[in-house]
């Protein structure tokens, strides 16, 4: 593929502008457009304190056609009030008069610092900017990729076709965050775009399937922004028979979606703050799914053990530690576990091993680390990377 | 009070020797010892992989007397399986056989790295020269709190009394942990003594709500680590009359423990692994005590937060971003949050307030954040640190 950017899919023209939010003068204000009009679902985040870009890009996705989607990095218009609200509702309804389509049928998200006004005069002349740089061109879409970033240090993008009804569909997309939560909290935005033809819940059920498998997999300090925004667009170009139901059709698309969210969840791992390394930890032998997961994400959570990913470590004792102390069951004499192939634990026991091997092992760019909780059947993973000074440098020295 | 160690107060001597079980050279096998028996309580650890030396701890002080308590630093003595319990049973009765007593009513607890074997010629002779080495001076209290050191740098003790029917009754304490699990997650084992005399069931009472009030409400990195314990010996030689229920006398002694832990919890928040400064959350307006304590917790493990907290970032937008993704109700119109006593948001509202007073209050050796959910009239509180690079040296650069 050319063009993996969110332009890649038929049907879509983007743009990336500076308008003078961020104060290094970077790229802030991201625009996506979809002339012919594109079906859309989101996924948003569940903390109970949101952005009011949240509840306005919630209440616009009723809307049955979507045009538009504005973004700007810099300001997360979170704890704003109704200022907030009615800056995030101008923002769409600025967008949609400069396209001369409705205020509804535009989309918008916001990240950045919490508690402060968004700088209304910035956005709109950002936004005037945005229409008139937008362009169906990979350039445009590395420009979207660029100016929805914060502490990122690369711009993310991935894509993947599906053959449908002997039609090629593509699916593309960007995301923004330097782990779970980029600093001042305003963290994952995901944009995806498709040329599929589909409808609304079959859209809305393979975002939620990929985004729950990804993104939400991966933990870099355990919390979740008052932002995170997942969106798709699909333009309905490819010539595609629609997808209506579930099926070989669904699960093709649903899978290409998967892929393009889990490559987009990796190189978020890879590009967390101060992260020079990541992980998988799997659980088997969990009592539950949900008991599983809980058990990876305790382990990828676990500050000990990520600076002993750190230090290349191979101290195992502190996922014995984190999964012991998550509440999950867990039999202590079946208890095992294993630093990429070699088994450090197993049973309850502990067992002799290359620690030379062991560290060699966990100082990779990617390992896996297996744990048997020896309590059921159940598997689940989690991704994580490893805990710096860089990270304390990059939290710490920031100031509001 | 001249003597604020173990040895404070009457009928306890102890011991603090060096036996080679850290590389260092340092103390590592400590005992406390009371001639005349003591009635005895314990608090251990909730995680579900648990040391050895908890196990036989447990089982040991099921004896109505207890006569000795034995430790040793720089090895947990957990994940040891088989080999690991009879070497924590041949700790109690090693010392038994020189003390002249019973082998079940010495008490045991171990800390330090997990997954290796005691090295029992080592702890043998340590065990030799701290039964020699035992003094009911004060020098002999200090050597004990020394030797029962991981990462901590300074050992931290307390003392209280408290007037009982004319006699005043003594109690004095000692801890280590440089954090809710220091690295190798051999952590917390906290070590009281008193002259009350007072029932068992009393005595457990007594110290089971002190250390839910103090220790328990501290967290360095959020995890319990396998080995924690907290014992509390009476040898009874106060001539109080003894505390047989609830009430004034009992009430009395309950408050001279809480001091203790009180003071002890907040020495190892100050003396934590990197630590430069330690908070206070205190959560107001919570539907329940048990949210409130969720909602304080979170914001004490927020890396970001604590990050901000060591850059003296009054960045209160984390906090707000803590207590909104851990679960609990909350009222968004109501929510409001203060440091110290400068009022950040209120309402739901952000306030205009002076940036460098704030940063000013947040740089403090110690300061209150307080949150008010709206959601209810319940309120707890949780004490942290600031996460620094130190944290993260001290965490990596240490090898199994």
């Amino acid at each position: 593929m050319n063009n993996d950017t969110v332009t890649g899919p038929g049907g879509f023209a983007a743009a990336g502008v500076a308008c003078g939010i961020k104060t290094s003068g970077n790229k802030d204000l991201g625009l996506i457009v979809c002339p012919g009009g594109a079906v859309a679902a989101g996924v948003f985040t569940t903390n109970k304190v949101v952005s009011a870009a949240v509840m306005v890009c919630k209440e616009n996705l009723r809307s049955s056609i979507i045009s538009a989607v504005v973004v700007n990095a810099g300001c997360a218009n979170t704890c704003t009030g109704t200022q907030g609200l009615n800056n995030a509702r101008a923002m769409c309804s600025q967008t949609g008069r400069r396209l001369g389509v409705e205020a509804g049928k535009v989309l918008v998200a916001s990240t950045g610092i919490i508690g402060h006004q968004l700088p209304m005069d910035k956005i709109t002349r950002g936004i005037g900017m945005a229409v008139e740089a937008c362009g169906d061109d990979e350039q445009s879409g590395r420009d979207f990729a660029h100016a929805i970033m914060t502490t990122d240090t690369v711009a993310k993008q991935a894509a993947a076709t599906a053959k449908i009804g002997g039609a090629t569909v593509t699916v593309a997309g960007t995301i923004k965050g330097a782990g779970m939560i980029g600093p001042n909290m305003a963290t994952t935005l995901g944009f995806l775009t498709t040329d599929a033809a589909i409808t609304k819940p079959m859209l809305a059920k393979a975002l939620r399937g990929a985004i729950g498998n990804s993104v939400n997999k991966l933990t870099v300090d355990g919390h979740q922004s008052t932002n995170d925004t997942a969106l798709i667009l699909a333009s309905g170009l490819a010539g595609n028979p629609t997808v209506r139901k579930t099926g070989m059709d669904y699960d093709r698309f649903a899978s290409a979606v998967m892929d393009v969210c889990a490559s987009l969840a990796r190189q978020m791992a890879l590009d967390a703050e101060g992260a020079t390394r990541m992980f998988t930890v799997v659980i088997n032998g969990a009592s539950s799914k949900v008991e599983a997961a809980r058990a990876a994400r305790a382990v990828a959570d676990y500050p000990l053990f990520k600076c002993a990913v750190h230090g290349g470590d191979p101290n195992w004792g502190r996922i014995i530690c984190a999964v012991g102390s998550c509440g999950v069951k867990l039999n202590p004499d079946r208890l095992s576990c294993r630093l990429g192939s070699i088994t450090v634990f197993k049973n309850g026991q502990p067992t002799k091993f290359d620690a030379a091997k062991a560290s060699a092992i966990i100082s990779q760019k990617e390992h896996v680390i297996t744990v048997d909780l020896g309590a059921g059947r159940y598997s689940d993973f989690c991704y994580g990377c490893d805990l710096s000074k860089e990270y304390v440098t990059i939290n710490a020295d920031y100031h509001t």
